[in-house]
């Protein structure tokens, strides 16, 4: 590629699900956004040779590392991109912010609000670009609706509903830990579908409805004992396979949210609602490309929800991609991402969620998890 | 009941689905509107004896006949109500209009344009009110998109399609003939699919959109031969399980229209659509209580399709019914064309559709069956 | 009418919404269903003379009365319906059972759990026949959803989640107290959704997945002062417009349930969605015809959500109505109710819900308002 | 990038629309397909030389040119993408056979089945691998209905409909020729809808159902003059803005087409359903990773329309990309289709849709729209 452009030298560590997902955002962002900073993929690290020399080579990386403190302090590299579990991401984002390196961090920030909070206060000290990868936000029918409710169309809202539905590990055979399967690990994951699923649902609510005040909680684990990959005997499970919490809003409204990995015929059903005065949205991820409207303004005989296919030119983002009808996926959304954080770079302004922000929803996630415990209402608490 | 209120005493002829189905509608009319005219349920004619007496004791007829002539001699007979197979129709009607009573036929109105044009220029010459029971017109959600088209809001109309899909006669063992099966047998029916379902696609049509022009169309019986259940052996199959046409309206739409009983898992899908300048409506059978809308002047980043829950108090006919969002169902349809008919008389004004409308679908029909089977376009005549 | 069936003399007492939809049902189950016990319309009871002979003329009542009380003493009626605001079941129902008529209460059964554990009590010493209007299991969506659970193709069952979502009252111009308007009136309405929506789908909860243990819940009145009616004054407003509430049921399923009137764009929309180990189900009022339903047994390559379309003849209740594909819609769920209660009545068996099913909803209901108020779980009591 | 693969060096004649999203695709292959052959993005070929820079600097083209002559006679050109308005397709297809290059051509083949037949003579004289975007087979859920077909789940088939519904032409304002819009001009396009919308239509048809004998159309041009960008005056319109055609398949399934740019509401809604004896199958562009499948076979009580979410490991395609439940977009099917073309070379096998199976499509088109003119049943030719 080009030329006039300023490079940002990429240094990506972890090579799963989530290392090809950034992968090819980072490495198609330039095919489809016309921006100030074009990044360059110099450098992925894993700790497997063979493994990883194959990752650098089918996603073009110019090199990769087996130890990732090599790759932080590598002087070739500006950002980088944290891909693992969770139980590396304070080690690695201390590290990073130590040696100035721009971090983007996988969601969930942290295994806790402790730990997190630790990481904004050394990345602040730090002062370098940061974001964490709650990649929905940007995918454009939920920027759409964050659009729509800034414009005021909804008026007071009275009640968010939120929910992340799943159904892959209902058989008590399918075992924890290790690759694949650390999110059923609480030592690696911190917690169950409250840090992996909610964490999303609370991001996009804050985001989009403001700051959580209290909370009550029910969590459960359904598959006690699970078969530990790493230790090869059956331990305990520690994670919750399922939670569900009732909360208040700043602004007054009402929230209701459930997550689960045993809701049989929903593979990643996440879905929120918010309901206003004058008119209320919708969306699911498994329909992602379409918003669902009500407007009460509408001439009353011809009111009702609108299915908004939200592939035109005029949407967020979508004059980047093809033409009106046809739809962008799932992997669009971390493009859009790396769009906006190279284009907060070229601004010197910073681009959310960051550490700060994602921050919120680690205490929100605290709370829920404390509440699951002793069944009474928790005020969000404030560690930064 | 009551009172100060005209009567009309029917006499029903039929007691099939139809029968039921135009019953439920005369008795509960009175429930729940208000009219002038007050039907009473005075007798009601079928062949056997023990089955017709059973039907006026189910459904609290004063009598019963089997002899469809004496039920029309009958003095105390104001209006008569066709139920029957189709190659009754045209002899039924023509004592009834001969008799001066009023006469609701079922449809299609005849087996043949030929047939249909001696009716109305019977029923027409003796200047009784009649009716004929295409009672799809009456469903709210299609009464509403009349009512929007009429305000103008589609614009110049450019498409019109309607699809009526089923699938109960795909099996070869089905036989023809007889009680619950005439519609198979050529001779009862005058067709298949065409006098059948598509009769229904074509008076909505032409009630929103106005004439056809002319016809090009595509046939096909798929199941050659079938056991008769009348002549007791297997005989050929007259009539057409399937049949599509496209057509031209007089306002210089196109039209697109398709029946069959061969669409595995549609058991009476109708549907409808029509593409305007400005806006486009749509329909179907199977959630009849919702119309689809879309209005290209609504704002462009929240326009799509509305999907309209047609159950509120200012929709056509259900401020009549229940509260927003309780759907009603089928039967309705007839309830609401008894409650115009009745409106009608006391107006002393013809309510559609007419005999003389339901002959302009019957010239359709004759059109397309024609073109079926020498694939050439066919103008629409009219004989009357 | 016929014949050789047995009368059941009704007495209705009210002619609000309730009033109709009940007279409809009693009224029409003969045309539909062959029962031994034919209901006949007696007589019925409002407090205005003008109105309630109106009603009568109308629905066919033979004959009409002013003074519940007198209704109740009169030989000639064998059940009393009691269609009336909450506030007024429990003194209806005690007079009914002294005079040993059978009872059926529109729900809610009563305003709180004592003065329902009271009706039981006399309803059960007096030993007559009673139900109360929960009309939802009688969807026959609904009932095949009951099917289905019992069928064992669930398996361990891991949610069960409820919605009953409304957006009339919020409009704070709306006055409280009164005709149509008692349910906001919290001395005559006991509570507000609680009572009035969230009382539904916990009957259809435990009526498919069994009884509740505890509950947590939040509640809000979001417009906190209104006209009153009948004072003529500004008065707080005593109901809960808003009441979520998280639970554990004694199968060891988590529970999650939310219903509001501050929803906008919906009306009534009623879902419940429950998830098993091998198969899950969902429905919603607003398209009340139709049951989702996935089954994980099903091949990999074409499984998915199955939209059933509850018309067909082998479903439950739909060989009485007309045929595959055409809807029935709210009001025959009172229909069935009817002649469920018939039949119960010439089998000498109970029919459900009873008083004693209805009151395991108010002890709910009274757990969830208590917890609302003291944000603490509540264990479910049992007064009777 | 690697290593031990082939290289097949790509030369791209054209950066428009089609330009970008099969560039996307050379681009991105590697990255998700494990291939015996890594395409290299060589050189791309425009008119405009700045224009061409920019495009091959965005795109990561090695270099670039701006006469298509001479990218074809480059030595380092194995394969050349033919992106480029219908009128040059023919051309550019001679040239790059006699210069015994891959050829792979964007749809339709060419204007005419004269010229279609033409270049297929010439291609198959010059024995090189070639194959024509029809790029619908290749989303998940498309080739998983080939698969459910193949499979004989369906039966004999009864039915197949397919609709290609655009709005994006009904102002009387736009425009015909040149860039963009040169889909207007019936000297660069051939035709109107017909051979943009109803080819793919029927390239898929005759790929899931088999070939089509017979075609009766309607087509029409509402907007009779346009203003021509390349001429600069107002211009007669000659291409169809709508046509729909009915058909027989050699299988004895009837087949109903329509397409039109005046479908307000539509952006790109192709749709398609078959229906068979024991099964149905249906799918739309608008949701392209769902599949809609009716299977008869299930048990009575529970059958329905499934919604199969095609994001599975097991489905077509999809274990390339992301986890269960999220979804791809229009993008993909390119992808797809440069792995199997990919895999084909390697195999030294073809791979359809070549142009052989392409000028299939060309003649049904060529029946279509003289049928169109003439109003007579057409026969569908096979001029190679």
């Amino acid at each position: 590629m080009a030329n006039d452009k300023q490079q940002l030298r990429l240094g990506m560590i972890g090579t799963g699900f989530m290392g090809r997902a950034h992968s090819n955002a980072w490495r198609k962002v330039s095919n489809f956004f016309d921006l100030e900073y074009e990044p360059v993929l110099q450098a992925v690290c894993a700790r497997t040779e063979d493994a990883v020399k194959a990752f650098a080579s089918q996603w073009g990386y110019a090199s990769h590392e087996t130890d990732w403190r090599k790759l932080i302090e590598r002087d070739d590299i500006d950002a980088v991109d944290v891909c693992t579990p969770n139980d590396t991401h304070k080690e690695i984002a201390l590290a990073a912010a130590a040696a100035g390196k721009m971090i983007l961090c996988e969601k969930p920030l942290a295994r806790t609000a402790a730990e997190g909070a630790e990481m904004v206060q050394a990345i602040e000290k730090a002062g370098v670009p940061n974001m964490v990868w709650y990649n929905y936000r940007r995918v454009p029918a939920v920027t759409l609706a964050k659009q729509i409710i800034d414009s005021g169309k909804l008026g007071r809202i009275y009640h968010y509903r939120a929910n992340f539905l799943q159904d892959w590990t209902i058989s008590a055979d399918l075992p924890q830990g290790g690759a694949g399967l650390w999110r059923l690990d609480v030592g690696a994951a911190g917690s169950g579908v409250t840090g992996d699923l909610l964490a999303h649902c609370i991001d996009t609510a804050i985001w989009l409805n403001g700051g959580i005040q209290k909370v009550t909680a029910m969590t459960e684990t359904f598959v006690k004992e699970r078969h530990h990959n790493l230790t090869g005997k059956v331990e305990p499970v520690g994670i919750d396979d399922a939670c569900a919490f009732l909360c208040r809003f700043s602004n007054g409204s009402l929230g209701i949210f459930e997550s689960t990995r045993y809701a049989r015929g929903h593979k990643a059903l996440y879905t929120f609602e918010i309901n206003g005065e004058h008119a209320s949205i919708a969306w699911d991820l498994h329909d992602l490309h379409r918003l669902s409207f009500f407007d009460h303004s509408d001439d009353s005989l011809t009111r009702g929800w609108r299915s908004i296919h939200v592939t035109d030119g005029d949407m967020p983002y979508m004059d980047k991609w093809w033409v009106p009808g046809l739809q962008i996926g799932y992997e669009h959304s971390f493009v859009h991402q790396v769009a906006d954080f190279l284009e907060g770079i070229a601004k010197g302004e910073p681009v959310g969620p960051t550490f700060r922000d994602a921050q919120e929803t680690q205490e929100i996630c605290e709370a829920v998890l404390a509440s699951g415990k002793d069944g009474s209402w928790h005020a969000v608490q404030n560690r930064v």
